[in-house]
C-alpha cells in the first residue's frame, strides 16, 4: 500500500501543466504522489486555437505530447474523461475508472456558452479544442472547393460568419485575413467574393480594450476586408446565417463560427460546487470556499481582484500564474506552514491580429502596435514553451515564422 | 483583314496542347493563323486527376499554365467554353463569343458517363477535371474531420466507396491506400475504421488485361486494405452508398465516387455529329467522316484498329500520337500532299498502384511489376512533360517523389 498523500491534477491545459510541473520541482518523489488525469495524451495550446481554425497553423504545432513534458516514471498519467468529482469520498469518477485523491487540482478549462441564443448550439462552430479547430478549418476549405466545383455558384456560401467580437472572435478574424486570400488563390476565386463579418453586440469590438489599441485593430481588420457589425445583437442563429437586430436581418454564411462566449467546465456543476456564472469564486488561496484541499485553477475560476472588487480577466497568463500559487500551497498544505495568497502580475496583453500585425500592452502598459506587436506576441507564445519544456521544445513548437 | 487560313483547335487537353506545339514547329507563321481555345487558362495531366482526388499530390502540380508553354504571340489564346460548332458556317460558338475557322481540331475530351445509373449523378463524385477532383480531396479530409469531432461516431462515414474497377478506378484506389493512413495519422483515428471500397460489375477488375499484372494488382490493393467487390453490379446510387447486386444490398459510404465509364464531350452531339457511343469514328486520316477540314482526336475519337477491327484504347498515349497525325496532315491539306493515314505505336501501359507500386508492360510487352514498374510510370509522366515544356517544364512539374 502507498501511503503518500496523493496530489490528483484534473486537466491538462496552461493551469494544469503548469502545475504538475512545479510540484515536480517544489516536491521530493517520497513527500507526494501526482497523478495528472487529462481526456487527450496530448496538451494543446488554448490560445493559439483560433490559428488551427482559420488553418494559418498546423494543428500539430499547436499541441504537444504530455509524455515529452512530463515525466511518466514520476508522475501518473492517465488519459480519461472526468465525469464529476465526490466531494464527501474524495473521489473522482472516470468515463473508464475511479480514483481518490487527498490534494485536489480542477483545472479543467472552458466550455463554450452561447448564452440560450437560439440555434446557436446546433448550428455554428465554437472554437472549443484541437477537434473542433480541425473541422471549422476543413469546413471552410470544403466550401471553396464546393462553390469552384458548382455550377450554380451560391457567393453566400464563402461567407464566415464570427459571432463576438472579444479576443478570440478578433485573433480568428484577424487569421482569416490571412487565410481567405490563400484559399482564393488555391481555388482560383477572386477575393472580392467571400466576405469575413463579425458580429459583436457591444458597441465596439474588444470591450473594455484601451480604445486607441481597439481603432488600430479595426482599422488593420477593415483595411483587409473584414466587415465589422458593431452594436448588433444575434437574435438567433440558424442553418442559414445569423438572424440580427431589430429588424431581424439574416446575414448569410457558409460558415458560422461563435466565439462570444466561455463558462467553467461543466463537471464543477456536476460535482456541486458553488458557481457564479459558471465558475467557482475561488478564495484567495484558490481553494474552492469551504474546501480545505481543492484548488480551482485557470477557467474554471473566479480570482477576485480585490483592489478593485472585481474578477481578474480569465486569461492563459493568469492560467500559469495560478498554477505556480497553487503548487505553492500545496506544498505549504503538506508542511503545515501558511498559504500564501494569489497576486497577479500583469505582464501585458498582445492580441494578434495576423501573421504581421498585432496590438496591445506590455508590463509597464507602453502600448505597441504593427510588427513589433507581432513580435512581442511571438515572444509570449514561445516564452511559455521554454517555461514549459525549455529550448527543446521551443525549437521543437516555436512560432519562428518570419514576419 | 487576315487573309491567312485560321486553324482552331478546340481543346487544351493531351491532343490539342500537342497538336498546337507540332503545328508551331511545322508551319511557318505566315503559313497560318493558329488559334488554341480553352475553358482555362491552364492545361492539367488527367491521367493525374486520381491524385489529386485522393490528396496524394497537389492540384498545382497536375496543372500547368497554357502561357508557360504555348507562345501567345505566335498562338492566339481564347480561354472560354466551347457551346456548339455549325459545320456549314465553318463557326465555333463560345460562350462569350464566336470564331471562323478553315480548319478545325475537335479535341475537348471526355466527359463522365454513368450509363444511366440511377441517382450515380446526383449522388456521385466524378474524376473530371482539376476542381472536381479537388472537391473529392476535400470532401474526404471533411468527413475524417466531421468524425474526429462527432459525439455519436458514424463509422461508414469514413468509407470511401469506388465505383468502376477500370484504369481511373484502380489507380484512385491505389492512392487511396496510402492518403488514408496519413488521414488516420491526422486526425488520430485507427485505421481499421476507414474502409475502401470498389464495386466492377465485370468478373475482375481491370477487364480486357493481362492476367497476371492484374492478379499483382489484386494483391497489392488488397494486402493495404482495399476491399474489392467484383463481379457486384450497381443497381442505383443514392446519399447513403450504392445498392448492389441481385440482393439490393445497401453498400454505406460518406464518399462516392464514380469512375466507371466516360464518353465524347456533348459537344459533339449537341453540333449534330453521327456518334457511336458518344464519339466520332473518325476515318483513318483522324477527320470526322465527310469532312475535308474537321479533324476529331483524343477521347472525343473512335479510331479504328482496322487489324483487329477494333477501336484503340482511349489513351493519353493514343491521343498524343493523334496530335501528331493531325499536325502533318493540316499541314499536308495546306500544301495540298496527301494525308497520311495514323497508325498506333503501342509503348506500353504502366498502371500505378500508389506511389511507390505499380504494373504494366512495357514496349516490347516485357511485363513489370513494383518499384521498377512505379518508377517507369514516373518515366513516362516526365517524358510528357519533356515533349510538351522542355527540361523547364519537367523540373518545375515532375514527379520527382523518392521511391
Amino acid at each position: 500500500m502507498n501511503s503518500k498523500p496523493k496530489i490528483v491534477i484534473l486537466g491538462a491545459g496552461y493551469a494544469g501543466m503548469m502545475t504538475t510541473k512545479k510540484l515536480m520541482k517544489r516536491l521530493q518523489p517520497e513527500e507526494a504522489e501526482i497523478v495528472l488525469i487529462n481526456k487527450h495524451n496530448y496538451h494543446y495550446q488554448t490560445t493559439w486555437l483560433h490559428e488551427v481554425a482559420a488553418g494559418t497553423i498546423n494543428h500539430n504545432q499547436a499541441r504537444i505530447m504530455i509524455r515529452d513534458i512530463i515525466n511518466p516514471n514520476r508522475v501518473r498519467l492517465i488519459y480519461d474523461a472526468v465525469v464529476e468529482v465526490k466531494r464527501e469520498e474524495q473521489l473522482v469518477v472516470l468515463e473508464n475508472s475511479e480514483i481518490k485523491y487527498d490534494y485536489l487540482v480542477m483545472a479543467l478549462g472552458f466550455e463554450t456558452n452561447t448564452f440560450g441564443i437560439k440555434g446557436m448550439d446546433e448550428n455554428a462552430f465554437f472554437i472549443q479544442d484541437i477537434d473542433s479547430c480541425q473541422l471549422i478549418r476543413e469546413h471552410i476549405e470544403y466550401q471553396f472547393a464546393q462553390y469552384k466545383n458548382s455550377e450554380q455558384k451560391d457567393d453566400h456560401s464563402l461567407t464566415i460568419l464570427v459571432g463576438g467580437g472579444g479576443f478570440t472572435g478578433v485573433e480568428f478574424i484577424g487569421e482569416l485575413a490571412e487565410r481567405v486570400p490563400q484559399l482564393c488563390r488555391k481555388y482560383d476565386i477572386d477575393r472580392n467574393i467571400p466576405k469575413i463579418i463579425n458580429v459583436e453586440a457591444s458597441p465596439s469590438i474588444l470591450p473594455g480594450f484601451d480604445e486607441e489599441l481597439v481603432a488600430y485593430a479595426k482599422k488593420s481588420l477593415q483595411e483587409r476586408g473584414v466587415e465589422l457589425k458593431q452594436g448588433t445583437k444575434i437574435q438567433s442563429c440558424t442553418k442559414e446565417g445569423f438572424i440580427v437586430g431589430e429588424g431581424h436581418e439574416l446575414i448569410k454564411a457558409g460558415t458560422i463560427v461563435w466565439t462570444g462566449g466561455v463558462t467553467g467546465n461543466s463537471v464543477l456543476g456536476k460535482s456541486g460546487f458553488d458557481l457564479t456564472k459558471g465558475k467557482v469564486t475561488v478564495n484567495s488561496d484558490l481553494r474552492a470556499p469551504g474546501e480545505e484541499n481543492i484548488f480551482v485553477l485557470g477557467d474554471c475560476a473566479w480570482v477576485m481582484n480585490e483592489a478593485e472588487n472585481r474578477p481578474y480577466p480569465p486569461t492563459a497568463q493568469a492560467a500559469m500564474q495560478h498554477a505556480t500559487t497553487c503548487a505553492n500551497n500545496i506544498r505549504a498544505l503538506l508542511h503545515h506552514e501558511p498559504l500564501q495568497k494569489f497576486v497577479f502580475s500583469d505582464k501585458g496583453t498582445v492580441a494578434s491580429l495576423g501573421v504581421t500585425d498585432a496590438m496591445g500592452t506590455i508590463l509597464d502598459g507602453t502600448k505597441l502596435y504593427g510588427k513589433p506587436a507581432a513580435a512581442m506576441k511571438k515572444v509570449v507564445d514561445n516564452r511559455y514553451l521554454f517555461l514549459l519544456g525549455g529550448l527543446h521544445l521551443f525549437l521543437k513548437k516555436g512560432k519562428v515564422r518570419p514576419f
